[in-house]
């Protein structure tokens, strides 16, 4: 398998775990929706992120569903997320990924930094610990983790960490970021990959402003790799059109926490995995929620055919 | 002028404060931004609000702003935010406020609060703070304020404080709580006002599950009256419809921080306010974000031609 | 080994988890100090503690320190700390331990709890998790973990779950709290027992209210047992007396980051461990601080002379 | 009346508010409390800190309190805290304050500031709003509000703004801070005079570190004069023993929310207010904490005799 590089493009999806009913992992529909995102514009899956339900899976869960992922992707990279709160757990979970056949890991900071210092000494620790020339993707996601990186000190991470070679945008607003990272490329920084997140509720701006593609969920993944290749072909209003028709369903996907089961309900209907369950305590969809999404989609679907 | 009581309904549009490019209150523009949302469709306005950049205000500021729109709104009832660290200031704003002819006044809870216990004794202190019988609108906004408001809690506050006429509702995810309020109220809990925030974003899924109305900013607050009368007439398709006409700009100004610029870089494309000018610390758009609104202002008209 | 009851009493050491200057754990380090803690009158040892480094150990370290204490430590029983991101890691730590001999498991509150009601499901879910009959010892560390749990919600949690039978109490302020747990025991609510800690900076008062013993470290654990060995005897005074000679170095010890770092300095000196050295991203002290705190020792000895 | 310089040393305390127990200020005891902090030995006084329930005033009271207190003081220096959420309040409240002579104002970041940027350009806005020439102290207190300002930042903070003379110390640990910055000083940065909060908790330790006297509050301020002249006279030792006598209400006073009480409690029994009232939300001392306060200001008394 091939190491993550800077100049990575396109859709990583954001991989859902997927659950029996009881709380087991389901290998099986682990398989299909692997199948499911490549045939759906896939360049990359990474797994064990957030939305990957990651901290609620043993430390053996995770080094199985990251082996069968990679088995099943073939030479589509994986990436899997090694956020941990100690360097030991990032340093053994790295490792095991990377032999596995990783093609890098995905770190976001731990909610306790607050300073530049504690967040550039953060970095370098958590660089180390991910083993000599493991790429990295920062993952920087406020929201989230509560830690926000400025653009002077993203920078400076970068500069300092060789092995940094991919940035998971998801900073909110986040823009501005991208192109002031952009800027700093063009007066000379290195490049490095810029994939964003969030749901992909600003891809096509976000593409526009010098993206490379996206690295999220949502249950309908065609519509980033659309809006990617559309822009990437410079057709920012046909983009921006199939944008627009997904865009109700993105922003009901993006309510934190209730997401994910929206989007592992809308698997379940597309047929990619088999329970909709989340692990404990994630909770369901009520059948509020259910007749919402579903009349979403409806009509999304009918939009999507008027757009052609 | 009459007082807002627990059957308000409608649009409750959340004033922006104009300021001259000193930074200066601009008088003028406030005539002027009353006069075109009660154009737009306003049932009520909201001034003070976070977004009307209330806590950059002076306190004498702060009252000319009300009375100033309270006379020129006429008879349109007018709520005042007076949401403060300490309860003597909140006292001092309200009895202020409702002098001048308030309808009523919002407060959101103070970031320090954890507990149920603190939460509840909170209010009890802050409505007997805001004046016997004065209404009070509870503004439950964790993404901005930090406390969160359980359904149970939330019940529990609305037992013991009669004053408490409305809520304005911008949890985020928080559509099961407006079904849950109604369900209590179903079952024999006394009836208040729910009228939703977060710029709109989630506004036909809210009316649906029993909401009164938006009390909320926008660029277009047509959009959310169309949506309201539209759905209270029980035509939720073209309450969608012309929803997801707008819905892009409507995601684009629900960025934390920035919105509040491209809110009032529409008022000033649309005649409303001189400025777009906001008080520091804000700041202005960049030229990139100019040109992002612009297309979105574009492709929007475009649409909402379309479906006539 | 017996199971840890609702009567626990007396001083449960919180173990320090001793590296060797490269990192790695030092089991020899670790015999050493568990007799150390014996020697000066622990009742019981708490590994996998904060102040235990827990967060930067691997899985399989954490089990081997387990194993290695509860086998030195004899009759005297061990609590490990099992708090975890996600439930599945507790569930599979806290069998590994109680596999292992240990007589319960500790859980503190994820950060990311806000609501009672999310505080209640959490415990509910983690009692289940940590296994059918385990007992529980609920964190309560507001300072260090963000969640703060009033008194009725911890009467509540402690009515439903009766696998809780201890609390290391360590709100801050949080004195009240135990005399209010006391007396709602006093009307009828099943008895929990009571460990207090924060260093044990507020020892003197915390028995006085009913609490049973200290659960917590300081470089002189003595202090702990002849403070709670004399409250228990009725003595104030004398427990007062000898609790203020080493006042300015609990004190010291107080400092959160630097703490831990001061404490193993202490053992060094003290000959039950063979290096101060965390494992990163801690940090030693610096000589400034070495000086004070060798010159509070100096003072400390002096003074415990003089009281006899 | 003369401003406040870089050069300034001793204690400030940091006045409390005296209210009577309906809740209106008490100005006869805001003279006598006045009069009682020169006696003990105060060289300034600090009003409408956090400990003076600032937030709790109206902005009226606020500007009558410290006109009072400064007309009271005669020669000595008062500096007025001006914190608010927006720089037009800072504005505003500042010309009040310096109009009527105080020596220069007080400034604790924001809560919602994280980046080193955002808390630069704060802290530049805040010294224009406090206006042309104005001493500012900038208050470092990151358990209460959340800001951490790291000792690099700090240093720019210095560097950029020439109004700010004065460091109110109180990160906790904070200790590397103060030899930090005194170390910068040694290589040629501008001095600023450091004065230290906490209650007192760490004043020998500061003083030594090259702090330069304290600024806080304390029932019995005639400690931070004895440690801060003793350390002066290079007598640490001394300077010690009397630190130590008093540690144990030191300590019992650092208790958040609870401190407040315990020390108006002891100045009411000292004769400095006629009322331990707080104003509402702040809550009276129990009769447990009564007791244990009272057994601690005994043995203090007895201690203190001891060492004479």
């Amino acid at each position: 398998m091939s190491l993550l590089t800077n100049d990575a493009k396109g859709v990583y999806v954001i991989s859902v775990t997927p659950f029996h009913d009881n709380g087991d992992v389901d290998f099986d529909s682990l398989d299909r929706v692997t199948d499911f995102y490549l045939e759906k514009g896939a360049t990359g899956i990474t797994v064990l992120g957030m939305m990957g339900e990651a901290p609620k899976l043993t430390q053996a869960e995770a080094r199985e569903i990251v082996a069968r992922v990679i088995s099943r992707a073939g030479k589509t990279p994986v990436v899997a997320g090694v956020s941990a709160p100690g360097l030991a757990a990032i340093s053994e979970l790295s490792k095991a990924v990377m032999d596995r056949g990783a093609a890098g890991v995905m770190i976001a900071p731990p909610g306790s930094l607050r300073t530049d210092e504690q967040i550039t000494t953060y970095y370098s620790q958590a660089c180390a610990a991910a083993g000599d020339g493991v790429p990295v993707v920062l993952q920087d996601f406020p929201l989230s983790t509560g830690v926000q990186i400025s653009v002077p000190l993203m920078g400076r991470i970068i500069e300092e960490n060789d092995q940094i070679v991919m940035l998971k945008h998801e900073d909110w607003p986040g823009l501005a970021k991208i192109s002031a990272l952009r800027d700093a490329e063009s007066k000379g920084r290195r490049r490095i990959s810029i994939l964003c997140g969030n749901g992909g509720v600003f891809l096509p701006e976000e593409m526009a402003r010098g993206a490379d593609g996206a690295m999220t969920g949502f249950g309908y993944p065609e519509m980033m790799a659309d809006v990617v290749a559309l822009a990437d072909a410079g057709d920012m209003d046909r983009a921006q059109d199939i944008f627009d028709a997904y865009l109700p369903l993105v922003r009901y996907e993006q309510q934190p926490g209730l997401g994910l089961a929206v989007r592992k309900y809308a698997l379940v209907k597309r047929g990619a995995i088999a329970s909709a369950a989340l692990r404990k305590p994630g909770a369901g969809l009520a059948p509020a929620a259910i007749a919402e999404v579903e009349r979403l989609i409806e009509r999304q679907t009918k939009r999507l055919k008027e757009i052609g």
